[in-house]
């Protein structure tokens, strides 16, 4: 009998107040004055092992959004989401603390050299024994740009152009060096093998470099990559590199088609299936009953700002929603003077739109969909989506942080695991060897 | 009564085999197998904590020696120093088990955008508590300057150039935060003040970044700059923006025209003598007595290689030695056609050459000058240095790490100490505070 298929489930974390509720941290039980300390990061990874999950990961932004109405004030002021610590400093701390958990960060592909990026993941895979993954990201603000010294951000195509070689680069880079190649003789004084390092010498048309990296062939070789590509140009990018992708499906009719969509486009690459775990989005607020949880999931209603909503999907659709735009079809036009903004997140919005029946400007001030229940409806959710095509794990993002993975952990994952549909340990050496196993 | 001036005392280290002593790393009391291991890392900062030391930092080379021969083949094979790790995926794992000790890292203005540099040495920053330095390099090869994606390495003075500017960005950037910005009040949802935060709007010549950093104002504000500067474009910048600096200085006249040199440029610039440290590199190999000294050296002597060593050479100077070159003006002249390597080294290789009576190839072969003797010996050549105008303290190589510094912490720190001319305990709050007390 073969081994049952089991779910993926990884972390999304941010260095800040939340991750994803954008009033989550108003809550009395969401940690708030540790922003900077070593133990915040130190306890989610316990946390986060502890429930067996594959891996957490850092989203990120290199910069304050700034879309809803030209200035970050709304976005700082009222606790928007942005990273307050760069998430590599902390990824060692958590490393350090924890075996099995997989550790991601965000690095774009278009601020970034390869060089720069082999070197420093590579590393993080050596301290970490083989638990790096990398969200790749072609970053989408004119913001970010600014901040890079870019007069304008490149378009999407040329974004992820660029991507493809960097991803190029960075592997030529990392397989430079074959296993092994220490010999530590202190008699001989012979301390490599020269002869197992190569040079990268690649030259694409956005990046090139010569090599060898100054780091040895890491645990995983090289790390787990993940991705979140929606838009055509993002699926296929997708398709080709990632090993995990993240998306935002508001209904299983939505998950299934992405999911059937990413399979089918990874076969055109000679990929099998298994080599990319697509996971849904995911937030839950958890009760003792039913009516306890909508009672929690009412109250963190309470907490949401319709200012700093508006502004964090100003910010992810990049369009400036503070000038009363309602249409999904006037966030389109705006959208094609430009090149900026995320096209997952406004087809995100809409699919939220047209199922609640309200308009895109309303619908854009809405956090984003929680799982509200018991434990067992959640579990109930969670398998549906697996076993009926649509995922084959989830990504979950926090209400209340650190909490919400306190609970999740706690309740949920016991009843995943008693339905065989989520290990009860981990059985690979490296994140990859998790993400992979049935 | 005013308290007395105390040496400043810093650690020099690599991610690598050896960090000073080219044959060090087959001396069998020298640590070789544990390069990928946080707990490397971790005891080294507990020792130099213990020793009272102000800092630790990592000097690096982004990419693999091959001056000499055109290849890193000598460079691998015979244990040349490199940084096989990322230095910055280490020092969260430093500061995370100690609470005084300074860490630093290698940046290159070059290489990396100040956006980037800001925000990672601002996040390190706050996860030390203030214990951050940048030894801010401009990086002095070709060979880094291909793994970077350039055709060819800029000019020195440009490369200058460009280095003011990204530190006049980064600075802009960390003061754009200004202290104490978080309101954090759960009740009306107000999370920061946003009249705290500033953009930089940074337009130079060759960087520009708008801003503002998404990391508030750390401990230190911003971090603390070592420098290395050696030529006179060097030693200008030196005294504009460092707050310790390095320097190869062969003997004590070398050292007080160096410290007189250093401290006349940073008046020009009205920054008080002592806000910059000058710190003469110093190996020490140490003996119960002079005789059990002199046999350790000897000793370790024939650890070296003349290949290894001509190959250190070519790379720190920027000329390939494998070629039967073997004056300096025979140096001079190949450096002419060029803009790489380091004016300091050059200068150093012809001090040795010239007090030794040997020629420049020969002297090109010796590794680092060692201080060699009993530990009252070393405090003697110390407290020289340091009461007549060469040093404000050292900068420690290793000879065989860890165990040199674990020697200098147990055998020459207590004679400092007894003679009141280095700290029993520390006094500041952040590693700037430490440097600067008398």
């Amino acid at each position: 009998m073969p081994t049952p298929r089991r779910m993926k489930l990884i972390a999304y974390l941010k260095t800040g107040p939340s991750a994803g509720h954008s009033g989550g941290w108003r809550h009395p039980s969401a940690a708030l004055d540790d922003i900077f300390e070593p133990s915040r990061y130190e306890h989610i990874a316990r946390v986060l092992e502890a429930a067996c999950f594959d891996a957490g990961f850092f989203a990120d932004t290199f910069g304050l959004g700034d879309t809803f109405g030209g200035s970050y004030d709304t976005y700082l002021r009222l606790g928007g989401q942005t990273s307050y610590l760069d998430p590599m400093a902390v990824l060692p701390l958590m490393a350090r603390v924890t075996n099995h958990l997989g550790l991601g960060a965000t690095l774009s592909t278009t601020f970034n050299t390869p060089y720069w990026i082999a070197r420093t993941l590579a590393s993080l895979d050596h301290l970490s024994k083989g638990r790096i993954c990398w969200n790749v990201v072609t970053s989408a603000t004119e913001m970010e740009a600014r901040n890079f010294g870019f007069d304008a951000l490149p378009s999407k195509s040329e974004r992820y152009d660029r991507a493809d070689e960097v991803l190029e680069a960075c592997c030529t880079l990392w397989d430079g060096w074959q296993p092994d190649p220490f010999v530590l003789d202190r008699e001989k004084g012979i301390f490599i093998d020269p002869t197992k390092v190569a040079r990268a010498d690649y030259v694409g048309r956005y990046v090139s470099t010569r090599g060898p990296l100054t780091i040895p062939r890491s645990p995983q070789g090289r790390p787990v990559f993940l991705q979140a590509g929606a838009s055509d140009r993002g699926r296929e990018f997708a398709a080709r590199w990632a090993e995990a992708i993240f998306t935002e499906s508001y209904s299983k009719a939505d998950a299934q088609a992405f999911y059937a969509d990413i399979k089918s486009r990874m076969a055109a690459y000679g990929r099998p299936p298994e080599h990319c775990a697509v996971l849904p989005l995911m937030s839950v607020v958890l009760g003792e009953t039913e009516s306890i949880a909508r009672e929690k999931a009412a109250y963190l209603d309470t907490l949401v700002s319709d200012e700093l909503q508006l502004a964090i999907t100003s910010q992810l659709v990049g369009v400036d929603l503070s000038r009363g735009i309602e249409s999904e079809a006037a966030v389109v036009d705006e959208l094609s003077r430009g090149n900026h903004g995320i096209e997952g997140e406004r087809a995100h919005v809409a699919q939220v739109a047209k199922a609640a029946g309200v308009s895109f400007a309303a619908a854009a001030k809405r956090p984003y969909e929680m799982i509200v229940g018991t434990p067992d409806l959640v579990a109930d959710h969670m398998e549906d989506w697996f076993l009926g095509g649509g995922a084959d794990g989830f990504i979950l993002m926090p209400t209340v942080f650190p909490i919400m993975f306190e609970e999740f952990g706690r309740l949920v994952v016991p009843i995943l695991q008693r339905r065989g549909l989520f290990r009860t340990s981990y059985q690979g050496a490296t994140l990859r060897d998790n993400l992979r196993s049935p």
